[in-house]
């Protein structure tokens, strides 16, 4: 794996790590005594997150000009701070391009790339009129809809990007292969358009950061054949997927470096082409942490028939979708790890049986609101009660009969937050801190069933920005 | 399975199949051409479609009072035309409580049931403050909380349903099995609450209706449990999973007849027991469409390894993850299915590969946004040209190298919506019309990536009670 030596002195400096994990249980304090019976969940924001963030990649990409994913959070305020420390802005279609607009003081047209690939007229016409004009392609069909303003437009064409370890994959719904690239290329010579670059994505939660070089040089063929043509390609737009969370920091500074190679072969330093970005994760993940009530604590048993013992699958699945709820008397009066021990040492665990003891955890907001629901198992959340830095997962041990599920507030019983192998001591009223909640957190929430949408409370200087 | 009379004369009644499909295909081409370049998707309400369905739960569930959940669609008028019609409330918490006592004049606190079994605190104060003060239980840990207000809280403890057939289930979740109703109901003994019924839930999507007698059973059991304990019980809780989308009517008459009868057997005319239900899609799914405009159109073609020439399933599954589009020159040049036949034909399709024909078709709107994510595959959604009755899903026939893919507009790689087995014939700023959209598409509606909140338009005499 190709590093630099900027990027390892970095490796210890994570604000998150150091100082903003205190600072937020300490306004998380405050703001739940101030109001007194306070009986909803809220975020905070540490703006000093977003600085950082801005240094880092600085540091760390400084070819790259970065363009945030407004979409990952559309927060005024962060989105704010992150233009302060210039960076610009991805935007999808006109009310993306409205929000930067309207709330980004300073903030201009040509400061937005317009990244969506199936694209409604009035968003183009729209883009076009407020400068918002670099935009990207990845059909003939888009082409037709351009065409009418060929004198404003510039034109990007979105490549399939290398996507070999992602996750989490776009090629099946973004992006052209080679013989699509050439056609568009023609049509866009035939219809005078002005293509004067290229775009990827390499999907999300890769492996390997060397899908970014692969993809590179994938750009630099098409730039090759572009400029061949007679088009002037001077714009490189490397896409998105960069790791952002709270200790994400190793894999991004690998990305970095693989990237910083890469366009050191491909791309070299006075070439003359523009290198640009769309972090959104990278910006938004860590900055953002949810605090959280627990408002109902429901011990149960599971009385659940052994797999082992079960003559098909069938049968044990069934078993398991409809569990003979039992009592658990003792554990309901005491929550301490040693009641647990003691009931499961007491029950007799028959051949064809398996007593489970399940802590269901009910929390005062969503998966269907503000807790990610797709994206969740790539998120790297941690879980912590309000009074302690010790990470709920890792109270008590692993235990195969004690189960704990968090669950979210709605009625919806795919609302299950996570699931750990053992009981945690958590108790109905108590706070819980959940990190890394800023991507597709904020974007996503509708309130469903009464739950609201958290307010906000911003930590840092830039705080005082605040409307 | 029992039925009776009067459900089979109901048959072929269903005014959404008899005048709602051409009545909203007028509304929305009023709507498209009165406002001229129209770019946006949005939805219409048949209001003569919920007064139709209050008629329908009156005339097969006679003794069931309905309390629609109005989680499932939280619509001002919509919710107020239920209530003329005789429908009550289920709401979750204060929110859904105020939206209810702020929306719908008339409307009282004891016409709400509090069917969240994990309440917040204020949602209990709240509630019995406004008399919405029948409320679910499943836990011991709930009556504590409920305790300070024991003069005004009515209690339903939620048993498991019977949930055998369904396919989306709530008992890990929900609900408390046989021994924990006990413990439950001597806990409310000891601290004095009132226990005055139960409750229960089916789940979703069930294939017998007999699920509905299994825990009309279970309930009678508890009632002469509690009875003998010394509790007034006289409200029986059975839940919502009723059918209600279009061609679910035969479904819904089954489901009536049997609960009707275990009705009859259990809680018969003058026993004293009130009977109430929680529809929530039964009155929303039907009433609803949404009108969506294809934004774009991408066809390609797509060089798949056939999976029989793989040697391992991986390398099949990663082939298809990663497949190499190819341009289809022919076919973006012409949509008739005559020509996807040409080319399908002349084509070598090689031993080691397989070319498919993909159609991809882009909308206005999204899973993330008014297109239900989970339930989905449970809506038996159908999908219109504006111009023509015919559905798209059966234009063409299908055809193993040809595929439509309906994308939803964001830049969400999870975003699609259907696939069909064959190239449908549609353009680029054609609409299309998708019915049974009622219930958990506004709800979960959050705007992501800058598609907005699409409005709506309603249909029916009702329809002038709008603000």
């Amino acid at each position: 794996m190709p590093t630099t030596r900027k990027a390892i002195e970095l490796v210890n400096v994570d604000p998150w790590e150091m100082s903003t994990l205190p600072d937020c249980r300490k306004l998380a304090s405050d703001i739940i005594r101030r109001q007194g019976r306070f009986d909803e969940a809220f975020f905070m924001c540490d703006l000093r997150d977003a600085e950082y963030k801005c240094r880092l990649w600085k540091e760390n990409l400084p070819r790259v000009t970065p363009f945030y994913a407004v979409k990952s959070n559309p927060d005024p305020l962060f989105t704010r701070v992150l233009f302060e420390n210039g960076v610009k802005f991805d935007c999808s279609n006109q009310r993306e391009i409205r929000f930067v607009l309207d709330n980004v003081p300073g903030a201009r047209g040509s400061d937005i790339v317009v990244s969506n690939t199936a694209k409604c007229r009035k968003d183009i016409a729209f883009g076009c009129e407020v400068g918002a004009n670099l935009m990207t392609v990845d059909s003939v069909e888009e082409l037709e809809k351009i065409f009418p303003y060929k004198e404003q437009a510039l034109v990007l064409i979105r490549l399939q990007g290398s996507e070999h370890t992602s996750k989490i994959t776009f090629n099946r719904k973004f992006g052209a292969g080679p013989e699509l690239v050439s056609k568009i290329l023609r049509k866009c010579q035939e219809l005078e358009l002005n293509v004067v670059g290229t775009h990827f994505h390499v999907g999300l939660g890769f492996d390997s950061p060397l899908i970014y070089d692969e993809s590179i040089r994938r750009s630099k063929q098409v730039f090759d054949e572009a400029n061949n043509m007679g088009f002037n390609m001077r714009i490189l737009n490397i896409g998105g997927s960069f790791p952002g969370g709270v200790r994400k920091r190793k894999q991004f500074l690998q990305a970095a470096a693989v990237i910083e190679n890469s366009l050191a072969r491909n791309f070299p330093v006075g070439c003359g082409v523009q290198i640009i970005a769309e972090p959104g994760q990278f910006f938004s993940t860590s900055a953002w942490i949810l605090c959280a009530k627990v408002v109902a604590v429901k011990d149960c048993v599971i009385d659940e028939v052994h797999p082992a013992s079960t003559s098909t699958d069938l049968k044990g699945r069934m078993a398991r979708m409809q569990p003979v709820y039992k009592t658990f008397n003792r554990l309901s009066e005491s929550h301490s790890e040693k009641h647990v021990q003691d009931v499961v040492d007491e029950d007799t665990i028959e051949d064809e049986h398996r007593v489970v003891i399940i802590r269901n955890v009910f929390l005062n907001e969503s998966r269907f609101n503000a807790i990610p629901r797709a994206t969740l198992p790539l998120l790297d959340l941690r879980y912590y009660r309000l009074e302690t830095d010790e990470e709920l997962a890792n109270v008590g041990h692993p235990e195969p009969d004690a189960k704990t599920v968090l669950w979210g507030a709605t009625c919806n019983p795919f609302d299950q937050i996570v699931e750990w192998d053992h009981a945690i001591d958590i108790k109905c009223d108590q706070w819980i801190l959940i990190d890394n909640m800023g991507t597709y957190s904020r974007a996503f929430q509708c309130g469903f069933n009464g739950f609201g949408t958290p307010p906000v409370y911003y930590l840092g200087q830039s705080a005082h920005h605040a409307a």
